[in-house]
C-alpha cells in the first residue's frame, strides 16, 4: 500500500498555498503550541518554519495561525483549511487505489533491477 | 480550477517507477519514436532522458521502453501503464476537486499579500 505516493499542492499565485509540508507544520502548531516546538519536533529551524507560517497567512483571506506572547495555534480557517486538506487527499487517494492501480502494482517490482553494463 | 496541483508517484523501493515527469517522456517517446527526439521536445539532454528511461526499465516486470537502431517506442506494458497511471491521476483529481475542494477555494486568495514589515 506504500508504493503509491500522492502531493497535493494548493497554489496562491505561484507560491504553495498548502501542501504535505505546510499540513504537517500545522498540525504539528497544534499539537506543540508554538511555532519554535513544532519546527523542532519537524527537525526544521525556527527560522524555516516561521518562513511557512508566514507564506501560509499571506495566501489565505485570514491568517491560519494565530501567535501570541504564549505561543502559537491554529485560528478557525486554520482548522477548517487543514481538515479540508486531508479530507481531499485522503479522497484522491482511495480513488488513486481503484481499478487501475491494481494493473500498476502488478506489473510493478518490489526493488529496481540493477543497472546493466552496457 | 489550476489551483490544485496533484502529483502521484509510484514507487520501486526508494526509485520513482513513475511519475509526472517520466509520465510526460513515455508520452514523448511514443510521439516522436525516440528518446534522444523526446528528450529534445522537453528541453533534456539525451543523457538524462536516456537515465529515467533506464530507471523506469529497472522498475517493472518488463521494460516500458523498447529501443532499436532506428529509435524507441513503448512496449505493450508501457502503453498500458502509462494509460493506467493517467487513468489513476484523473480519478484522484476528479475526487479531490469534490466537497472540500469548495472550502479551500473560497477561501484561498488568487494572490500572497505582499510580506510584511516586522
Amino acid at each position: 500500500m506504500a508504493r503509491l505516493k500522492l502531493k497535493l499542492q494548493v497554489m496562491c499565485g505561484d507560491e504553495i498555498a498548502l501542501g504535505p509540508g505546510k499540513a504537517d507544520l500545522l498540525e504539528a502548531i497544534a499539537a506543540h503550541g508554538s511555532i519554535a516546538a513544532a519546527g523542532r519536533a519537524m527537525s526544521m529551524s525556527y527560522r524555516r518554519a516561521w518562513l511557512l507560517v508566514d507564506a501560509m497567512n499571506r495566501c489565505w483571506t485570514e491568517p491560519l495561525v494565530a501567535t501570541s506572547p504564549s505561543g502559537a495555534e491554529l485560528t478557525p480557517l486554520g482548522g477548517e483549511v487543514l481538515e479540508a486538506y486531508r479530507a481531499l487527499a485522503t479522497a484522491a487517494e482511495k480513488s488513486a487505489r481503484g481499478a487501475s492501480w491494481a494493473i500498476l502494482e502488478a506489473a510493478l517490482r518490489p526493488e529496481p533491477q540493477p543497472a546493466q553494463e552496457r
